[in-house]
Formats: structure tokens, sequence, C-alpha cells
């Protein structure tokens, strides 16, 4: 019998998303304010921040912008020849890459796009962060001291992209980066709602889920990791002090299992609260969780129901006389 | 410039761990009573034990012995070809590999020793746990369901062998087997007294300390993950009311900034609790700490002195008469 | 001027609370697996049972009955002349006060009703619990060891009861038995939909709200206390596992801040888990809250909308042809 | 039989503490930025500190002095009949008490001695803290926005003092205060080393322990309560990023159970974060619980052995020369 084919494991690790806002003062004192995040630079209409466990110079890329949504998501890959496997999968498959060049805190980024037209890139020669003096950790093995304000994020977790045709994107990222598929939600139609996928021992780097509205090209939420559930619990206070909307939560999610917590940031990009890491894909072989119609019908972990603005809003906003 | 080498990504993570123990009743009972972990087979003079989220049968295998110590530990290679160029690997170096066969959960289990003595094993083919229906979890995204007694520990962390020579065995890994370093503790004399490696994101898989005795073979702890460091503490508590001896903790380690505790189990073999996963490496190129003996002097993240069994105490214990 | 009147001291604390239900084994076996609670006796149609901190003998008495409910609810008073106090308020104020013996756990309770119907006792002498062997914590000032099953509850913590007439209600506790009112809701009509009172430095000991069915002496729920919120988190899994069915939470009230999960117990009665005692009441001259219609309105802390069944479900049911 | 005599309530709760500190600057800036507390106040050498969820307008007077130690310690009593009644309880048994005005917050402080030399005072009148607009909450039923920096202590919890004779002042707070003693600690020699009293229900409300060096009128810690043993975790971490000296914990006494954490302040004054009221003594006639020196030998509950700084350490230092 012939041996499974070998799993490619050519990308390391999300490295960071870029934010589109149109209230870009407000989202940055959002995420500096109330996220805790640190800003390490900014050119251009970006400003770069970064959580205080994130070994690269950012993981987040705020941008001013007439309106909101995802400006790009970046994958490192695991080494320079990783990177060139890939480029070469992805032209080979029929996309376009094309260089980008004269972003802070890493090398060449090359871009392309997913079958719904968001903006990846992939890039391998990055800049670990060095803190300034006065952001110095006291131990050697962490980035960068903790913040001890707001709500403390500790780093980039994953993000969630809404595809009009999920199961296309979900074969174009297994087929040409090499992701794999851990859970996944199909309809009765068949039709698939719902994917997550990993390049890593996370059960998900990213997911994409159904766009409801038949609008390519937009954005669901952004996730950063906190420690623990108590954290995000705290986080929901802080959350109300400031007047943040609170979309739901925190609860379990019965896919995945992420305890979460949902709220909108200024600009109106959803922004999520995830636990970090308790839950770890370690089998390399893992096989797909698939969920049916009836079971998400159940609800969330515990019971709450999925409401309804989770299955709407997504950012940038529906065009105006949109149905 | 020539690129540098690729990471070898071969091991997929580490599979389980075989303790020996003179009391094989009582070990039983620690395991299932308060570690709260399930028992999933017998055979020969071996109890197999798995904690809920473990997706293989087995993480632990307990065996009856005149002493304790450490049987084997094992871990699952990434494709039925990486263990084919993992086994390649090692017999090329001048290692002895020789398959074990009989084992309960898997297939062939490829026999190596490390430099110290101690008993390694590599498999790829594995029996995926089934629970039985009285233990089928609600969430069909979980292994097996929550139990609800004692510390019920999640899965298998990692486990740590004293070392005569920790630099030839970190060596002996990285070269043959591809695991990477993440952080190491080099004396003023230049020896090296401990080494953490990892082969997934978590930031460490095993770990190497100096023997303190110069006996070969003997094994420091096992550990095993709980999901929340409140967990840990709770179940301080637990050992407490059973009269579990408390070695130390819970405490903060420096190195690996492991959230720590850990116990004797009746056979005399070093348990530790630690909090799943809120710190990974996700980076592929992660630049290995190397602590100093003065860094060291510190002691423990917040302050706490390593108790002196944590230098001496290993199992099996040392023979009479030896100093 | 005159100083205002001293505050009443002569309520100790909630002692116990009785509970009816039609399925008395399948109840029993919800609290001692589920919920962790220990049973410390069994009289008549009675089981009594016990959280692990609870120094009394009991603290809930379960009661095989032909519907659901509550039996009757007791409060320890401070000193036997403190009981004679209260005893002779009551009596001043037209109420009918009888003697009732044969409990376990107790000496003679003091029975008498509310305006709505519901049945209460004061009571002074009381039987402290005395581990048996098996049972005997690790340390010495707790009234029996951890027991490590289920969701261990601690304590109780609080009841709930439905009233048609909320407002008399509260001035009866307050007038007859010193009960402190720490917040209220007060309708636009003027209507007092909730109250919560206290006799100790816990925000309160139990609660009224609007029976919205006009049936005078139903039950909300009873509530048990857990030492974080991370545990009751721990214990929505634990439900989950046993397929108890969770009607809301984990979630944060506005009214009070408690943290807070609800369940049905197979008799039907709701049961809540909430964090225990991180938010005391030490102001002597504790200035009522009183929250409007528009301020409910808003829903919970964190803005998860009120559940409808959490102001129509209350036990024994409605009778039939009720609307 | 003759009744037992009823337990005196005067004593409403802990309301303050004056801490000394040589350090003004440094010691404010500890209180503010790492402990998260809030200035809400000046008047001569002192700053007014408080945390969130304290009623009054402050829990900590910050007093500059020539050396470090407690300034006093303020109760507030249940109403104003219930102060006149313990000043006059004072009086009777000899002790001078002398009004003293003109302090923010409170009316007048009645100050007197206890056996040890530290000064108290008893107090009705307080004002209330009304946040400024910047500090409002967003729930009503709470005195303060959660101010989401450093280690947001939430509330004064108690403090503790060293005695030359401790048993006297026990006897002295509870004959003329009515305090009731919880825990002890009593040596072979039949000296009493430590005491907890309490006059609500959180298990203590002040300690006085040992003195070993003769010296009266020294000062051991004071304590502000966190919501979770994880937010005291969290906090370790804040205390290292700081430089803050840690002198022991986290950990569990066995004495009280407290989850506690020990720094010192920069003007040399120990501080404790403990774990806020998950134990509760409910019982009005609690038996107290006496330990061994043998007892109290095998350390803090898990074991940890109690620093011998704890036994040294108090502040002022002691006087030079002095053994």
């Amino acid at each position: 019998m012939q041996p499974p084919e070998e799993p490619v494991m050519d990308v390391a690790h999300l490295g960071h998303v870029e934010l589109l806002t149109p209230r870009p003062e407000e989202s940055l004192r959002f995420f500096v304010e109330v996220m805790g995040m640190t800003e390490s630079g900014r050119k251009g209409d970006s400003v770069y921040l970064r959580g205080w466990d994130d070994y690269e110079r950012h993981s987040l890329q705020l941008t001013a912008s007439r309106s909101s949504g995802l400006g790009h998501a970046a994958f490192r890959t695991r080494s320079p020849q990783a990177l060139e496997r890939r480029l070469a999968a992805l032209r080979a498959a029929g996309n376009d890459v094309e260089p980008h060049e004269g972003e802070l805190g890493h090398g060449t980024g090359w871009r392309f796009r997913d079958p719904d037209g968001h903006l990846f890139e992939l890039y391998y020669e990055t800049e670990w962060y060095e803190a300034p003096p006065a952001l110095r950790p006291a131990l050697k093995n962490q980035a960068q001291r903790f913040p001890g304000r707001g709500i403390n994020v500790r780093r980039l977790d994953h993000f969630n992209c809404l595809a009009v045709d999920v199961r296309a994107c979900r074969r174009f990222f297994e087929s040409t980066l090499g992701f794999r598929c851990t859970e996944r939600i199909e309809l009765d139609s068949g039709e698939e709602a719902g994917m997550w996928l990993t390049a890593t021992n996370k059960s998900y780097d990213f997911a994409f889920t159904k766009e409801a509205h038949g609008v390519p090209g937009r954005f669901h939420h952004v996730t950063f990791a906190l420690d623990s559930r108590e954290a995000i619990l705290q986080a929901a206070d802080i959350f109300l002090e400031h007047g943040v909307h609170i979309e739901t939560g925190p609860h379990k999610h019965a896919v995945q299992q992420t305890f979460f917590l949902y709220v909108y940031e200024p600009g109106g990009n959803r922004v999520e609260l995830a636990n970090a890491g308790a839950r770890l894909v370690l089998a390399p072989d893992w096989r797909t969780i698939t969920w049916t119609e009836e079971e998400r019908r159940k609800g969330q972990a515990w019971g709450l129901k999925t409401i309804e603005s989770f299955h709407t809003h997504g950012t940038p906003p529906l065009p105006p006389n949109h149905d």
C-alpha cells in the first residue's frame, strides 16, 4: 500500500493582520489603552502594534482608510526554502503573486488573493522585537514587559474571514499552502458553512465562515489571546467600563471549544479575545471534525444561542441598498 | 549567502511515557483517583492510562517493577516516511535501533538509547482512543468525557530526565531527531546543566537536567497539563487531602515560565502538574535562551528558592552507599 | 437630631433550604454526583446534604414530594435571646409562629409564612458537622475534606422566591427580622419587581422577584457558592457532560454583580452556582440601590439578554390551564 | 441554664489604615501605579488612597514620616449609639480615649492605644466616596470604575500588628470592642503567638503575631483584597516587572487558608495581597481554632516553609544595635 502523502510543513504561523479603520485615532486608542497593546512603529497611514508575547516587531497593522475591513493577513514560512516552495505552488496553481516592499518589521511580502478576494502575504525575513529599556521584561525569555494596562493581550491568535464559497477557499489554502483543516461545518445542502485551518499545534490559525450576503472579500474578526478564562472575564468588565460594545460572550464555542468574547473596535471591526492554547492539536494526522446543520442548531457549548449579528455583521459594511 | 539548513519536522509529538513502580496498586490508585486519569488497557505487568484530552489510547504506561524510574518514553513521527528518515539518521550515527512489538495502543516501536542510557521509542502507527459509551463526551471534538474526579489531568505534557552529560544528550536529540533547543542552562564552568527541547509549538516536549551523583539513566519527572493555574491551585488542595507529598510549588519557573506543582507518586516517581499551553513557541527559528549560573541563583520567577531535593531526588533512588 | 434607629442584628445567616422533588432518586444523584455534595443523614422522606464548607450538619434538605418547589428555608439566629426577640416581633405583627420538631441537625424550628405563603423557619440550636474519618480534612479549620467529585460546591449561598407582592414581602422581612435591602428593582408603574435582602456581609442572603402569573408561594432558585469564576466555568462543562439542562450563563448579573450559572435539577427546581464572596457589603448603613425598568432593559452586566424562561419558570409548575 | 452572653455587634468593619513612609513619593507611586489604587485627597503630610470597591472616601492614608510603620488603624462602628457604647467600654476598662479631628473622609475619630502601644481609632460618621465623572463606574452598584492599571486592588482587607504580649492584646480587643477570635496559635510554653480577630463575616479583620525582639508597637503588614487567586498570580508578575521585592508567596496559609503574596513597598512596610472573601465565617458562635507549635512547624498549607524574614521584618525597623 502506498504510504499517505507527507504533510507540508512550510508555513510556520500567522504573523500579522492589517485592519483598516475609518477612525484611526479612536481605533489606536482602543488597541493601546483598552487592549493593552504597544505601539512599535508608524509609517504612512499605518500604526504597528504588538502584544507583549509577540516575538516579531508587530502583529497588528492599523491603517487609516475610508472604510473598515481586512487590509491583509500574513503568514511567516518556516525557512527561505519553504517560502520558495509555497510561491512556486501558488504560481503553479495559476495565482498571481507579487512582491510587496516597504512595510516595517519584515522583508519582502509576497502577496496574493484567495478565491474570495482577500489579500494574503507570505514572508520569511522578519525583525525580532527589541524592547526599549522602559519595556524590557524581568525574565529574559519574554519579548516585552507585561504592561499592566487594560486587557494586556498576550499575542495575536487567529482571524476569521467571510467567504461566498468557503469550500473553494479551504481547498485553496490546503492545496497551495499546506494548511490542515481541523474542523468544519457542512450544511444539509452540502454547502460548506465554516472551516478552521491550522499550520501549527494551535487548533486553528484562521477560519472562514459563510458570507450570507454574497459580497466577497469581507472580514469577520481578529482574535488576540489572553492567558486564562479569568482574564477574559476581567476583560469584559474593562470593556464595560470603556463603553465598548460587547456583541456576545464570554461563552464557550462548541466548535473548537474556544472560550470567547466579541466586541467591536471603534472602526467597526469585530475583535475577539480567546484563551491561549489550552487546546492543542498534536496529532499529525488529525481527523477533521465535521459539524452538521442540526448539531450547530444547538448553539454554543453551554447552550447560548449564536447571536444574529454574528451571521450578518462583517467589515466593510454591506454597500447601501444591499439586501 | 547559503540559506540556513531547513528544520527537520519529522517528530510530531511526545506520545507516552512508561513509569516503573514498585507499588503498582498504589500508583494506579494515585493516577486514577487523585490525578483523574482513565485506565484504557492492561497487559502483562502494565496498566495503560490516559488524560481526557489525549487522542491516543494511552499517554502513560504504568509497569510493576522492582524499582522506580523511567521505563521508556515514546515519540510519534509525523508520517511513516518521517519514521524511516529518523531511523536511518539514528543508525547512521551509530545507534542500535531495535523493533519492539506487542504493546497496546500502537504499532512497532523502534527503540534506542540516549547517551545517558535512557530508553526511547519512535513509532507512527497508533490507535486513536474510542471512548466506551459511558465515557463519550458531549462535544464530538473531544476525545473523552471530562471525568470530574480528582485533578482531572488533561493530557501528557512533557518529561524530564537526569543525565551525567546534558550537552551530549542535547546534541544527540538535535542531530538525530531534529529537536530544537528553546532554553538551556550553562554553568560558569561551561558545563551544561539543563536543556529544554521541542518538536512542536509547545516550548518544550522534554528536558534533561544535570545528574548530580554520576549515576546514569535516572528520571526526574513526568508532567501532565491542566487547563488553568486555578486548576493547579485546586490540585494542591486535592493532593493535601489525599496525603500526597507536595515537594514544591505551586510557583512559576523562571526557565520556560511554567506554572508548576511537584509531588511524588506512591512508587516514588516525581510528577508535575503544569498549565497547558499559554506559552507557545511559534518562531521557526527561535533563538535559544541560555541562562547563566548567576541568573539561576535568583531562584524561581517570583523568588522561591529551588528546593534541595529537586537537585537530588531522582528515580530509581541512588544505590546504597552511594555518596 | 435623633440618631437613626440601630440595625437589628438578630439573624445570623441562612441555614438551610428544603427542596421538594418528585424524582427524589435522580435529584439525590444530581446533588451528590454532579454537585459534589455529601449526604449527612436521612429521615422520613428527606435526605440531608451539605457542601464541604458548610459548618452545620446540612444546608440542603431534599424531600420526596408530589411536586417540586420550596419546602422551607431556615435562618439561624445569633443567640437564643435573638431568637426570642424575633419570635416576639413576628407575633406582635400578627403572624402565627409554630414550633417544629424532629428534623435532623438542629433544635426547635419556629415556623411561619411570609405574605406570599412561603414557609420559613428560625432556629438557634444546631448541630456542628462532625466529619467521619474518611471525610476528615487535612486542615483543621475546615469542616470537611474537599471531595474532588463533580462540581464540589462549597456552601449554600442564597435562595430566590417568586412573590405576587414583592414589596409586601420585603417589608415583612425588614420589619420583623431586621433584614437589610441592598438592591431592588422598581418598575415605572411603581411596582417592586425584585429585592435582595441580607443579614450578613454577603450582599444578599435571599431575594424575591415578581411572580408573573399571580400564583403565590412559588420558588425561583437555590444557589450554591464555588470558590472562583473559573470553577463555575468548569462546572458548565461538567453539567454539559451529565446532560444537565443549562438555562443561562455563565454570565455576570448587573444586579449584585453575581457571576452566575443556572441549571434545572432533575426534580425541576432551578439551581444556581455563584462565586463565593468577592463582593461584600461592609457598610452598616448601606444605601439601597434601586434599578429602574429602563436600566434593567439593558440585560445582564455584559449585555446578555435575560432569558424568557427566567421570568416564567418557577416551582412547582403552574397549574394546568393556567395562563 | 443561663443562656450565653450575647455577642457584641458594635464594630462594623475595618475602615482604614495609616501607613508611615520615609519615601512618600515612591510609596505613593507604588500604591497608584503598581497596586492600582486611586488618590482621593491630600492634607498635610498625608495622601489618601482607595481601592475601586472601597465605599468610603479612603481606605489607606499614606503619611510622610521619619520612619515606616503603622500610623493608626480605624474601625467604623455600626451606629452612633454603638460608638458611644464602645467608648464607654474602653473608658470603663481604664483606657484613655481622645477625640481626633481634621482628617479627610470621616467625622471625629476617637483614638486609643492597645496594650502594645499601637494607635487605634473608632468613628461612625463617614464620607461615602463620590467618583468624579472620569472615574464613574458603568454599573451603579459599584463605588468606582475598575481602573485597569497594575494590580487593581479591590479593597482593604485586613492588617497585622506585632505585639510583645499577643494574649493581652487579644483580650483587650475582645473585651472592649467585641471582636471574636476565629483562629490562634498557642506555643508549647502556653504563650500565644498569633491571633486573628473579626467583627464581620470575613474570617478576620486583623491579626496580631508575636514580636520576636521585644520592641512594642511594630507593624507586620497591611492586606488588600483581589477578586481571584488568578489575579494574585498575575500580580506577582506585575511586581516582578516593577522590581518590587517579593518576600514570599503566592501560596496558601494553613491558618485561615488565605491565598497570599507578600511584598515590601518602597517605604519598607510589608504589603499583602489576598483573595477576597471565598472563606466566610457565618457561625455566630464560631469555635476558635487553636494551632499548636507542632502543627505550625509543618509550614504553610501546601508545605512551603515560612520564610525567616516573616518572623523578623517589621516596621519601623529595629533600633540600631538591637539584637
